[in-house]
């Protein structure tokens, strides 16, 4: 065991490769000392926090006291420097999406293995509070057996101006904030995804997919819907579930939310008919005074450790990983899937690679 | 023309049947003078309402002072009643869904076609005006152009406990509901639908839909959710529409809404990262200090004449019906094909009767 803290290069410096530098700074074994960046600001941004330059990457690789790498570059070439770093013996934390087709992670994969260097995916998502509010609810039944969940991030600024709206560098929102959500609900439900239909978004004319809506069916009944959007001036709820009990909201980050449950206590009466438009509805009319309960949302699930001290925890010997490769790698499987179901207009079936250690179940879409 | 008015007899004095007799009353050439259902409390309620209460169906037939005959029953019944009443010399109102299938309502209209009577079905949303609010937006491009549409109702108590649960008599959420959704969109916008996807709820066990989420895209570009709930005990937006300006809202039938638009008059500034559950986000940021403007909903389009303004003047060979057949045909057909997306889990396509006069298309699936 390494008693001594586990040194940590940060290679792209840009928005998130200085944000890991934040997330590393409180983490027991784990120390931030250099970056890489190909471009001279960010190189002198590295400098300006702190940190030792290397003036190539290469140089990163050869210095034998670095222990671990960042790769928070372009998606596009997240395999080749991870490939490269692992084959001369440095443990890699990757960024999602850690590649743009699941052929590319599985070469990743193999290479972890044949080396025994640790490849962990910042899927970090899954430390999300909104999200680990609705796994509260689903693994509790806090509103009932949750049988169908809508996720959604709205935004109103387009694609970000960078590499994000180029196909060749892993552009496109389904696998910047896709990878998240889907992330997410595979890491939460577990039970086969039988079906998935999809629409992508190109209005905005970019060669990547401006956003996308996505339709899961899982065989255990849940259904979801998985939605990103550029081009949303007004959002609708980050997360909107219904159980069989209630329905449960959450309005943004800021967590504002509620649920809403049957008041079993009270006997059900039929609500009075209201005017709805130029008709009447019962069975749209709000249910009667008494019938439901309103409340709070409940606490977060609280995962064993943060994702770095968890990261710390693999490398050290001392930990499963809480993001497992296996997991990506089916999300990545997943994500050609909705590509798929979106450029054909088809509902894609038997896909899913959650059974395929029991069955070998083989995509019968094409892969990259 | 017929200078005096013209008497009207509703069949089925239910809910709906008594709501009619409202919606008649301060109609210039219209006179609800009779009623007839076959339970005795309801007879009895039409007879207090001051209506001549007929003992039988056929007595309604065989009394010459009628003209017209709304028909508000169960809806399996609609055709075979419409068709008596039609060869009887009556014209006739129906409640919607007018039939169960398409083929139904083909007799029925070869019906009316022999006979000369006139049949009008009574898709009165329309005539909503919340719908008509957003087919302003529409028809005028006050947000831009909208391509992308979401209509929801969303409500908490079930299925109505009679009929509406049964499907012999033409129960379920997609027939009730749908058929009002899907008559909005289809009298709005002016395109062939290329495909449906749709997903039907069984969740509360009923042997109807209890509710259904519906995908369509139309040639023209423009894609829609709509969505029928009755186990949602938070409601989401009515309608949450997108245009290439901006984003609407209407948040239920008292009209609170808004539009957000893109501030033309500012100059771009991306916006700053923000925190956003454990990561940051640029994309998902909201927009710049300045770079919206959020308006109040425009004034609803306004119709030439009410439903029944126009049904009276349609009799009297003065108008052409707001509500055409053709399109109530094309709606049927339309359900008939998310009835088949949702059970077979599939994409529908080339189904649409949009273009059916031109080329004569054939649907490519089953009807009943």
């Amino acid at each position: 065991m390494n008693t001594t803290k586990n040194s940590v290069v940060i290679i792209g410096y840009g928005g998130m490769g200085s944000y890991h530098g934040k997330l590393i700074k409180d983490i027991e074994g784990l120390e931030v000392t250099g970056a890489y960046d190909v471009l001279q600001e960010r190189q002198e941004a590295a400098a300006a926090d702190g940190y030792q330059v290397y003036e190539s990457f290469e140089a990163v690789l050869n210095d034998p006291k670095v222990d671990v790498l960042v790769i928070a570059t372009p998606n596009d070439i997240h395999k080749d420097l991870s490939i490269r770093a692992m084959r001369t013996g440095k443990h890699i934390v990757c960024e999602k999406p850690v590649t743009l087709c699941k052929a590319d992670f599985e070469e990743m994969m193999a290479v972890a293995e044949e080396t025994g260097q640790v490849l962990m995916v910042h899927q970090n998502r899954r430390w999300d509070e909104d999200f680990l509010m609705i796994k509260s609810m689903y693994d509790q039944h806090t509103i009932g057996d949750l049988f169908h969940l809508e996720s959604r991030v709205h935004g109103a600024n387009g694609i970000p101006g960078d590499w994000r709206r180029i196909e060749a560098y892993g552009g496109g929102m389904l696998l910047d904030w896709g990878v998240h959500l889907l992330d997410q609900l595979v890491f939460m439900i577990d039970s086969k995804i039988t079906s998935v239909s999809s629409r992508l978004s190109f209005i905005l004319g970019d060669e990547v997919d401006d956003g996308f809506e996505a339709y899961l069916q899982f065989e255990n009944g849940i259904s979801a819907v998985i939605e990103v959007g550029t081009t949303n001036f007004i959002t609708l709820p980050r997360w909107y579930v219904k159980g069989l009990e209630g329905t449960a909201i959450i309005e943004d980050w800021s967590l504002k939310g509620r649920m809403v449950l049957r008041n079993n206590e009270v006997e059900r009466i039929e609500p009075k008919p209201i005017q709805a438009g130029v008709g009447l509805t019962k069975t749209m009319a709000p249910p009667s005074e008494g019938a439901t309960i309103t409340e709070a949302l409940p606490a977060a699930y609280q995962h064993a450790s943060s994702f770095y001290t968890n990261f710390s925890e693999v490398i050290s010997g001392k930990a499963e990983p809480i993001v497992k490769n296996a997991e990506v790698l089916r999300v990545l499987n997943l994500i050609e899937a909705i590509f798929e179901a979106g450029r054909t207009h088809q509902v894609i079936k038997d896909f899913d690679m959650y059974e395929a250690e029991r069955d070998n179940v083989t995509p019968s879409f094409p892969v990259c």
